[in-house]
């Protein structure tokens, strides 16, 4: 997601504002610039705004260095203690070698663990650890904040009108 | 993007219907995996739907080999001949090293040019080549049919509502 930090920048109230007050002559007269036909695609908005909520969910967990994905692996493996690695990717859409590599992240962090799971040789049956239940617990929270900073964005109607469109249409898709 | 594939490949009609006909009795009998707060989380499915969006796009326009972003750089260059890399990449929301990248690329192609915009000594103008038009013209074509795909996906008054209140929170807001 490298186009991050321009967005981070651009849409903190405090950069706008700082934004504003600098006297930019030759940018303000220049007249905005069109999209054209970005404006009839859905997926150009979809990705504005997915990075821009990344963006505000990467920051508001900065605190516990918990990323978007690193999350719903933590909620999906605390909602399901012992399930395996190939369940976990198809319930995300994770690819295995990206999930692979997460889970090595998170248990060196001491967050989730792998144990053999009986009878299947080759699968792994995944857990969190008591420090994984705990930092899941916290993570809630702040993801919580993030989430009432997209109330705050967009409305609390708008937000739940998009949630059960998005819900309806994506859920169980995978 | 890398889960493109385990997504690609779960939501093609086909791979699901294939995926219904194998015998996989351990698969059959686990129950379905529980998402827990992830179903309270905007941004969940909103990656899940562009991750879904831009696959579609991906396919639907690899004949040409264009990419989401590298389409929505030829439509507003397209759209504002001329235009400098750094409005171009404020527009976007796409950062700078990422978006001269993306140039080198397209202009290796003989999709774009860089042209020195006067009197701005450290400036580049931004032209599409009669090359680039063609192709701009040929990918808003395969683009419609990728909208298309979207409005079979979600339903035609569906899509129109996500994108009208896509627009309307994200708009203008890089």
């Amino acid at each position: 997601m490298p186009e991050r930090n321009v967005e981070a920048r651009a849409l903190q109230p405090d950069a706008r504002a700082r934004a504003k007050s600098v006297s930019r002559p030759q940018r303000n007269t220049r007249p905005p610039v069109g999209v054209g036909v970005l404006n009839e695609h859905l997926g150009y908005f979809m990705r504005r705004a997915q990075v821009w909520i990344f963006n505000d969910f990467i920051r508001t967990l900065s605190e516990i260095g918990i990323r978007p994905a690193q999350y719903s692996v933590l909620v999906v493996i605390g909602e399901n203690p012992g399930l395996s690695q190939s369940d976990l990717a198809r319930t995300l859409g994770i690819e295995r070698a990206r999930l692979v590599h997460m889970l090595d992240l998170l248990q060196r962090r001491g967050l989730t663990e792998r144990q053999p799971a009986p009878g299947a040789r080759r699968s792994h049956a995944l857990f969190l650890t008591r420090e994984g239940q705990k930092m899941l617990k916290r993570a809630k929270v702040l993801a919580a904040e993030h989430e009432a900073h997209l109330t705050e964005r967009l409305g609390a109607a708008n937000r739940k009108l998009m949630l059960d469109l998005m819900r309806e249409v994506w859920q169980g898709r995978n």
